[in-house]
Order: C-alpha cells, then sequence, then structure tokens
C-alpha cells in the first residue's frame, strides 16, 4: 500500500489522551471539559428521539437548526445569511474544514495557513494535492505578519485558513488584522475559511472579530464553528458552516457525499437550546474564570504562563524547568508529574520547538487545583 | 470558482424527498423507514447523557461498541477482527466510503464500480482524481459478468466498489461470486471496499455473503456497515468499517482529520443495543414481510415487479403504463398520482434508462396499503 499521507501518524490529541489515561494523568491536554453539560439539553434529544424524528434529516441540516444559526449570526455579528442556501449543519467543524478544502482546493492550488496551526489542515490540503504554504506566528505575541502575508500571496494563492480566536496560542485577530486580511484579497479569487470554533470564549471584555462582521471578505468566507465547544458536548460531533451562496453549492457537493447529513434529533435540539441566547452569551465570562483561577493557581510554579485572551487553552513555558524537548517534557509531566500537556511543536510541520506547552483549562476547579498543585511542586 | 465536481448536482435523494414533501406524496423514495425505532434505544442515549459521556470519543470509536461489532461478526461470519487495530466507527456508511476512497485512491488510479451504483461512489472517487471505471450490470438480473470484469481489470485497478445486497437493484451476490472476485483479485495489489450495509436484509432463507467470509479476500477487504438501516435510525449517521489493520491505518489517517470521531452517547447507547442479537437477526424476516406485502398489494397494478432478494428496495418496470423517461415519470408519479420513487437512471453516469423505477418498502403496512392503492389505480 502506497500511502496518500505518508508523513502522517496518529493525531497528537489521540497520543496524549490515551498516554494521559494509560498513567491515570490529569488531562490537560486534549481540549474538552470534565464537567457535563445541561440535563435540559438531553431531554430535548430524548424528546425529538421519542417522537419519531430519527430518520434522515435534510441534507443541509434541519431548517429549525439552521434558522437558529441565522438568527445567531444576525444578531451578534450583524450579518443576514440565507437559511436555504448559505447554511450547512456539520459532523463537527473538523468535518467541515475537511470538506471546505476538499471542495476548493485543486491540486497545485496553494493554501496558506498560520504556524502554530491545528493539526488536520495541512493533511486536508495536502490529500487534494494543494500545497501548504506556512506562514510562522512568532511566540510570544504570535502576531500575523501582514507583509509576509503579502509576499506570499500567488496567482495560484486559492485559499487562506484563518483561526481566531487561536488553538493553541489563545490569541485573538483585531478589527485590523481583518481589515489588513480583506485588503489584501480584494480583488482575487482567494477563498478564505475561518475556523472560529472558539467564536463565544474572547476575554477581558474583547469582541470576537468574525469574518460576517466584515461584508467584503464575508463574501468570499466560509465561517466555521462548533457545538462542541459552546455547549460541552464537543463528543456529539455537530458543527456548521456558514457562507456566500456560490461557495456554498460547492462545499454541499462534497458534503452530500462525505456525510450526507448529521444526526436529526440531535439537531433538533440544539434548535431548541439556542433559543436561550444567554446559553452562548455567558460563555466568555464562564471561561474567564477558569483562566483566572488556572492563573492564579500557577503563580507559585515555575511555568511563565503566555498571555490567554481566547479558547479554553494556556500556553506556557518551562524554560526555567527543563531544557527538554517539549515532547519529551510533555511525556515527562505525563508519567512523572502526573498531569497531561500538548507539546506546541505538534502545530509545526517542522517540530519547531520554543520550550512551550499547552494546558487546556476546560475544567472544574478541583481539577485545576489539583493540577496546577503537582505543577507546582516541580 | 472552478468547481471539484463540475458534473455533480444536488443527490437523487435530496431531490425526490423535497419533491415528495412539496406535493405531500407518499414518499417511497428516498430509502428510510415511516416508524421508529425502540424506546429502550434512546433510553440508553439519553442515560449516557446524563452519566456524563458527551466527550470526543477515542478516534477509533468507543471500545465497547467496537467489541459487540467484533462479536456480531465472528458469530455472523466466523471472522475474527481486533477490536483495537481493525474496526472503525464512522459518521454513516456514506462517510466510511467517502474515507476509504480518499485514504486508498490516488491521482491516476482506477476504481471499477458496478453500475447501476449508488451516487456517492463516482463522485468520491472522482473527488480524489481517481479514474471511475463502469461495468454495467444488465436488467432484469443484474448479474456481474466475471470475464468483463477480468478484462477491465489492469495494472492501475486500485479498487473495486462492491455491494451485496444491492441498493438499487434488490439482488444478492452469492459464494460463487465472492469466489470469482478472490481468484480474479489474488495476487494483485486491489483493495475491495465492500458496502454491505444490508447485510442483514437478505430474504427467503439466503445468507449474507459477507467478505468476512472469505479469509483470503477479507485480507485487502474493508467492508462497510450500517447501523441506521439495522436500527431504523437512518437519520442518526453511524456506521462501521472493518478491515485488515494495514488498510485500516491508512483509512484512520484520513478519518481523524474528516470527522475525527462519532457522536459518543449514541455509541454507548448502540453498545448496549447490540447485546440483544435478536434485534438485527429479525431483520431479515421483518423486511421480508414487508416486501410480500407490497408484492401482494401491487399484484393488481400495471407494474412489473423485479425480485428483490433482500435490501429494502423494490424494482418495478412500468413500460405498459407509459413510455417517459424515468426521471419524468417519477415526477409524473409525485405530482399526479401521489407516490415518489426513484429513477434508476440516476444511478447511471450516462442516464441509461430501462424504464424501471425504484420504491422502499421500508414502511408501515398503512403507508404501503395506500400508496398502492394510488399505484394501482393507473
Ligand atoms: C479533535 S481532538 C482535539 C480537540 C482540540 O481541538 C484540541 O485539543 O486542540
Ligand atoms: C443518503 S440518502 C439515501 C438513502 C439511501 O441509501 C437510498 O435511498 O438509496
Amino acid at each position: 500500500i502506497r500511502s496518500r499521507l505518508p508523513n502522517v501518524g496518529t493525531t497528537i490529541f489521540t497520543v496524549m489522551s490515551r498516554m494521559a489515561q494509560e498513567c491515570g494523568a490529569i488531562n490537560l491536554s486534549q481540549g474538552f471539559p470534565d464537567f457535563n453539560a445541561e440535563d435540559v439539553l438531553f431531554e430535548r434529544v430524548a424528546h425529538w428521539m421519542r417522537a419519531g424524528h430519527n430518520q434522515y434529516a435534510q441534507m443541509a441540516g434541519m431548517p429549525a437548526l439552521r434558522e437558529a444559526i441565522a438568527e445567531k449570526v444576525e444578531a451578534l455579528y450583524g450579518a443576514a445569511y440565507d437559511v436555504e442556501r448559505e447554511i450547512t449543519v456539520t459532523a463537527g467543524a473538523t468535518q467541515a474544514l475537511f470538506t471546505a478544502v476538499a471542495a476548493l482546493v485543486h491540486p497545485g492550488d496553494e493554501v496558506i495557513v498560520f504556524e502554530p496551526v491545528y493539526d488536520s489542515y495541512a493533511p486536508a490540503i495536502e490529500l487534494q494535492g494543494g500545497k501548504v504554504v506556512r506562514l510562522r506566528l512568532a511566540a510570544p505575541d504570535y502576531r500575523p505578519d501582514w507583509t509576509a502575508v503579502a509576499a506570499a500571496i500567488t496567482p495560484r494563492t486559492r485559499m487562506i485558513m484563518i483561526n481566531s480566536p487561536h488553538n493553541p496560542t489563545a490569541t485573538v485577530w483585531s478589527a485590523a488584522d481583518m481589515a489588513q486580511l480583506e485588503a489584501l484579497t480584494r480583488g482575487t479569487g482567494i477563498v478564505i475559511v475561518s475556523d472560529e470554533v472558539y467564536e463565544h470564549i474572547v476575554f477581558d471584555g474583547a469582541g470576537h472579530e468574525s469574518c460576517a462582521r466584515h461584508p467584503e471578505l464575508a463574501a468570499r468566507s466560509l465561517i466555521v464553528s462548533s457545538f462542541g465547544k459552546t455547549y460541552h458536548i464537543t463528543g456529539w460531533k455537530v458543527g456548521y458552516v456558514i457562507g456566500p451562496a456560490e461557495l456554498m453549492a460547492e462545499f454541499r457537493k462534497v458534503h452530500q457525499f462525505n456525510v450526507f447529513t448529521v444526526n436529526t434529533p440531535v439537531q433538533l435540539a440544539l434548535a431548541d437550546y439556542m433559543q436561550d441566547a444567554s446559553r452562548y452569551l455567558r460563555l466568555a465570562a464562564f471561561y474567564q474564570a477558569k483562566r483566572d483561577f488556572f492563573t492564579a493557581a500557577m503563580a507559585g510554579s515555575r511555568f511563565e504562563l503566555l498571555p490567554s485572551r481566547g479558547t479554553y487553552f494556556q500556553l506556557a513555558r518551562y524554560g526555567a524547568i527543563s531544557d527538554m524537548a517539549d515532547t519529551d517534557f510533555v511525556e515527562h509531566l505525563t508519567r512523572e508529574v502526573g498531569v497531561a500537556a500538548i507539546p506546541v511543536s505538534a502545530f509545526f510541520a517542522d517540530g519547531h520547538d520554543d520550550g512551550i506547552i499547552r494546558f487546556c483549562f476546560a475544567k472544574n476547579e478541583e481539577t485545576l487545583a489539583a493540577a496546577c498543585e503537582k505543577l507546582g511542586r516541580i
């Protein structure tokens, strides 16, 4: 067998979660909450199941859920998306990203990504014969260099994949960043794929700069979001993509032959659950309190925390503790200290290593306290 | 935008279900039951949700479900699959087929399919730059011509996609067919992708000839099945793929970046539900009774029914009624008669039309009786 992805192993999130489980370590590696979602959401799923809504949803998603998404996007970002033609429910945000690339990137096309980059982007591009063009964001600020972006754009550039709030760096892009992106791509055929799965988790009163806020940019963007991140149900695998009808038509051509549709009763339950906007509006304060708790609990440790402005992740330098490679250091942490984390080098194609690791603070305070106690003892 | 699938429109199943709904027609087009699954299954889902199992499943699927699958396959087909390395839970069978093709077909590779062919196969192949090699099964028997298969195999043949019980023709392959396939592919690098989603729906006492029954063939096969078809939950979008570790490793490389995982509480509920084997063992008799009911109710009509040996589909010739193209005839049936069906030409790349349409009989007897009453009046 000749592999289509010869350089790909098992995703770092699976590797680290498995190691955490084997060692009985506290798992601050893979990003997911250790607390449960609300019973009312489960009751809605059970309701729709018992009521007999268990057969194929419409290919683009249940209309009730697409309407709820349209209302949210309009309320938050002032953008109107057509429920029939511009919104598609997906089997998680990862499937939306994969499908967007498969639908739009031709062999030989170039796709610009920003490193450190989520580990699914490059394989999705390479599988379609696309060329990954990597622009590096440098620690500790991880700011995009717009001059470098301008220089990287060629006639072959088909797509730019962006992600704010950003995993793993916990940085957020500003309105000025979006204006730069808009200016650089104006009049080109470049499509923006904007991974906004942490859209509701932006801290310190800053607003989320969705592409949807910028009409000219939005006209050439597919915007991806996730119910898993927003409603503490990462294991349900439901997300969505919004974008102009012309791009969405191409997206759906592939979507219909990839997963076709998404769990019907879950979609109906999410449509019900979305009716109360406070459920996503309160998320920023909820996670900001966790960030602050984690920061305070780590204050006495020898880790140096980088700023976390969004997402439920926190980067930390461990140079004062060890000069190990970050992959070795997280293994050491997991096996010897009893806390699992993610090495940031896993987000670089060449394994670039700044001695920085990522913790997930989407955990109960008891979990965070226990982890910080262990980390503080180093 | 240059389309990656310029010749692809909206899948026929979406088109016909939409038309059925618009016209208030009885929908015997897209294949799904109009009766509900059992409450006990829903209760298990609610149980696992309330118990807090709502975060990412293991990438390959929840161990409990993979174990239940392994036990079933061993019990039914006498084949041992390794739970850790040879079974992966997928977001439906369609995603399994799409991912298998993406993981194994390189640009320029040839993939043999049998027409009439399910409408997702060819676009999945073409998207990866593969060449679709179509072998025609001829009405009314739709038997594979093994001499033609032998002649179609070239050094570029990378994969053969098969499907028994077969959608849309409701034919099943025999042990002799499997022996032919085994002989023709022995010693080649050809991978078999075997779509066995109707494995539990084989009529008249015939056994299902799973690839898994044929060890030498199974050693180069990815076998795909579906919980949706088996447990009357087509809208839950859960299926699985089994195959040798070497092929599965490649499958998972793509799977992890496509959907990553599948709904956790649903997987756990299915693992519970699978413990009672009678739930899938009774399926053949259950659907055979529906086939017989439908056949009897259509006896007085001017449709000529072809044999249905498996699946929940039934082909019918309408030559005694009309010489319309089958796409026009199903539109006429839907709009004027009030019964929706699928034109079999939709399963041929060149629209080959034998004047045959497909009905789905996975319906309550009242639904079937009402439909047959309308169809009998023509
Ligand atoms: C798909 S598992 C990874 C979850 C996640 O987004 C992360 O940990 O970065
Ligand atoms: C994916 S919708 C189609 C369902 C089905 O398998 C069929 O009707 O043939």
